[in-house]
């Protein structure tokens, strides 16, 4: 799913990112209560039309954003308290809350407020996320209305095995349409996540969509699907688009680089999105050399359409019976080293 | 003619120009020759392939924004030295290199360099720079080699309707396949470019097309056509589109005003344009107030499509004879008092 945090894909229009491949976005709900205002959205006819995207939307709960963006005032059982990093004002966020909020957008696909506590966190903290977490998922699935919209739950407990299998412990009892695990890729080594990613992922329905949340590079998705993994959003498409690095089947590609100047090239050359379609690397160049909105457009669409595709050709080969292979080829092509943009 | 200065109508892909009902749009000489250069243009295939625009494009000689943005160290007969405005270094333009860069570009419509004097210059200053643009002009036409690109001469003498007479009475018997008035919205007031614009184009053969540069707002658009004008280009729609500001058949609005926070319409409800058709206005102002790049884009289109349907319904008002009912019914219906966003 790329990233629409503010019900924009950022430099795209819905038509290219449906282009791009996409069949699903995200939209975040704290960013869209804040701004313009969930009720603003309700009010408009829901998040699809107030945006012109009538595929699926999946929306978050806003409580990863309160916790990494907001400044939080307190946090019990009840709620969480924060101030806007827009505009400072106090607000509370409950698990009936984040359920209305989402409803008011119409998303497709809701989340449950839950806890993600920083990567190092001490052991008692983590543990009274993951109560509170299992209790919050409940509350939500209480309050939850409307039937055309699927409430997933999140799983957490950072890297302890043993907390994320209490966590999933609490929550596959209630019986989700899908679950996430979410507080991955907060700071954590990539052994750390893979090494907690894979059981905690077999302790889920293999029925039921399994969601990784805010990850993350393709060799990231690809140990993701590896572990089980069914879903994924992630910024950075879009982000590094926006900073002049394209994502190709042979690494990524900086556009500000001048050795792209007199490139006629496209960025992958059995690239069929759009942008590798009609546009160089000396054009996209150019583009970024005298800082003009397309090329942070063209490079975003390429990007999207590079995730969208390798995802395909994951399920292709998952169906053919060669993931194993497709995935160390993959990874032996891109240079694992080359990925050193860190995660989202 | 949208203006693309920099190998890019801002924003906008060129579908999305041609969508908003361009046919044809203005490239800088000045610019593309300083970044990327015109020698890299050309090697990429030019400027069509280049941008990937392949209706037709019409390139300036460079002279005005020479005049414009750089540092100008010596101007006299022969050519003009100047500072690029990016880095500082000596550039020097002669009619002949003027002519070479955009053969390099390879532009449909190339112009003559001429000399655009500061609308405050002296008589002495104004009649030499008409001598001189004459001298240039015949020197452009004795260089132009292409024959697949069509090169215009460029009128100057600014508000001096003697001067305009001296210029045309040089370039006319030249047979130039089209002839463009230059030195207009350069700082003289409304009635006075009127005043001098009627007479001149008066002196231009009626069949050929007449190109008055860089003007202008909706209501110097029309008073252009009234006087004899064919074509026009201008950076207002795009760059009014960038600082949130639509232009509509009412007058335009300002999209970062709260007044649209919760307004479902579009920005003109009898527009048929992109963003009109799937936008509304309580979108767009959500957009410029969280700083999306899409909201520049989405004005832009409009603005543009504004812009194409003006010239449209005019030429239409024409072959029906009742472009004066059309001209002052728009100018009523705009208010023209609400255009004070001065010339571009």
């Amino acid at each position: 799913m790329p990233v629409g945090t503010q019900a924009t894909v950022k430099g795209l229009t819905p038509e290219q990112v449906a282009d791009a491949g996409a069949t699903i976005i995200l939209g975040n709900t704290y960013h869209l209560t804040l701004r313009p205002g969930d009720d603003v959205i309700a009010e408009q006819g829901g998040l699809h039309k107030f945006m012109n995207w009538h595929k699926p939307i999946l929306t978050d709960s806003g409580g990863f954003q309160v916790y990494s963006l907001a400044k939080i005032r307190r946090i019990d059982d009840h709620s969480v308290s924060f101030r806007s990093h827009i505009d400072g004002s106090l607000l509370e966020l409950t698990p009936e809350k984040a359920v209305e909020i989402q409803e008011n957008l119409g998303s497709d696909i809701a989340m449950c407020l839950d806890e993600c506590p920083p990567h190092e966190s001490t052991s008692a903290v983590m543990q009274t996320a993951v109560d509170r977490t299992i209790l919050w998922a409940r509350r939500c699935q209480v309050a939850h209305r409307r039937t055309d919209q699927a409430l997933f739950a999140i799983v957490q407990g950072g890297t302890d095995v043993g907390l994320r299998k209490k966590c999933t412990d609490g929550l596959v009892p209630l019986d989700f349409p899908g679950y996430a695990l979410g507080g991955f890729s907060v700071g954590e080594t990539a052994s750390q996540m893979v090494g907690a990613l894979e059981p905690t992922a077999a302790l889920l329905p293999a029925d039921k969509p399994r969601y990784l949340m805010g990850v993350g590079r393709p060799d990231d998705l690809l140990a993701g699907i590896a572990a089980g993994i069914d879903m994924f959003d992630c910024v950075l498409p879009t982000r590094n688009g926006r900073n002049a690095s394209a994502f190709t089947s042979s690494g990524p590609l900086r556009l500000r680089n001048t050795c792209h100047k007199r490139d006629s090239n496209p960025l992958q050359s059995d690239c069929l999105c759009y942008t590798c379609r009609n546009y160089s690397r000396s054009y996209l160049h150019h583009l970024f050399a005298a800082n003009e909105m397309l090329g942070p457009t063209f490079l975003s669409l390429h990007n999207v359409a590079f995730y969208c595709r390798l995802m395909a050709d994951a399920r292709k080969a998952i169906a053919e019976g060669r993931f194993s292979e497709f995935h160390s080829v993959s990874l032996a092509r891109w240079g694992t080293s080359l990925y050193d943009d860190g995660h989202s």
